[in-house]
């Protein structure tokens, strides 16, 4: 009961573009902190699956579906911290102006990573390890695509 | 089926101690960071269930059911990063010493935590208010059960 109550509230929230109105109150700084924790999380539960994929570290069924399942929720809570109002702000941030000047296509790149993560959440459980690794590499890409024109080159 | 499969991440993961062996690598000071992350989102989502629970914000079920889900899979993230090896990490951390010295009453206060986040899941979809304020209740006070003896007191 529990856990289908769970997966209602996920297949709900998905794709809809859930928004909070509570958070438009949310201080900037604040704001930017969450959606800095959440890529700090991505990275946490992505970067073993990188591993994996890459063969760097021994395949892991187990680690496979518990960091995917991670990667689910956490693949839908950056994008509201990314509101208008932390354009200027003057903490440390490496998001560039291109979020707010190109959001159409800041949006594309938050769905091409939302829903290859959700192609890796529909083989997670399965056990063929081929199309997890094929699926982990394509989250990877989605990850990238972001980064590449959204975020400072890091150093 | 992507739902099922998620689920089934979730439900293998809980109370099971996950523990990941790739971790064990993670630098004191990126396992710090991992889990502040992981307390800074559980507030993002928990804050304003509980200003509904409190009456100062009006009740939203959506809101309800969506927080819900992200705690379920926040729940689950900070412990491991309380290794052992960040006992005497110099970033600043407000952990106190009390997590290494009573493990076992850090683990009870992880374990409640999170069985009240469940019991929050199992009410979160249902549409019962009473229920779903009742539960956000408990969750808080179980968030100040670990607090009041494993964190610094806050300014």
């Amino acid at each position: 009961m529990n856990k289908r109550l769970l997966l209602a509230g996920l297949a709900f929230a998905l794709g809809a573009g859930m928004t909070q109105a509570a958070f438009a109150q949310v201080k900037p700084e604040i704001l930017v902190k969450q959606r800095q924790a959440a890529m700090t999380l991505q990275g946490k539960y992505a970067g073993p699956l990188g591993a994996m994929a890459q063969g760097k570290a021994p395949y892991n069924a187990d680690t496979v579906a518990f960091n995917t399942a991670m990667l689910d929720a956490l693949s839908r809570m950056p994008w509201d911290g990314f509101a208008e109002s932390t354009k200027d702000v003057t903490v440390k941030t490496a998001a560039l102006p291109a979020i707010w000047s190109e959001p159409a296509k800041f949006k594309e790149a938050q769905d091409n990573f939302q829903k290859a993560v959700q192609a890796l959440v529909a083989v997670s459980r399965g056990g063929d390890e081929a199309a997890q690794k094929t699926a982990i590499g394509a989250v990877g890409k989605t990850c990238g695509g972001c980064h590449q024109n959204f975020r400072e080159k890091q150093q």
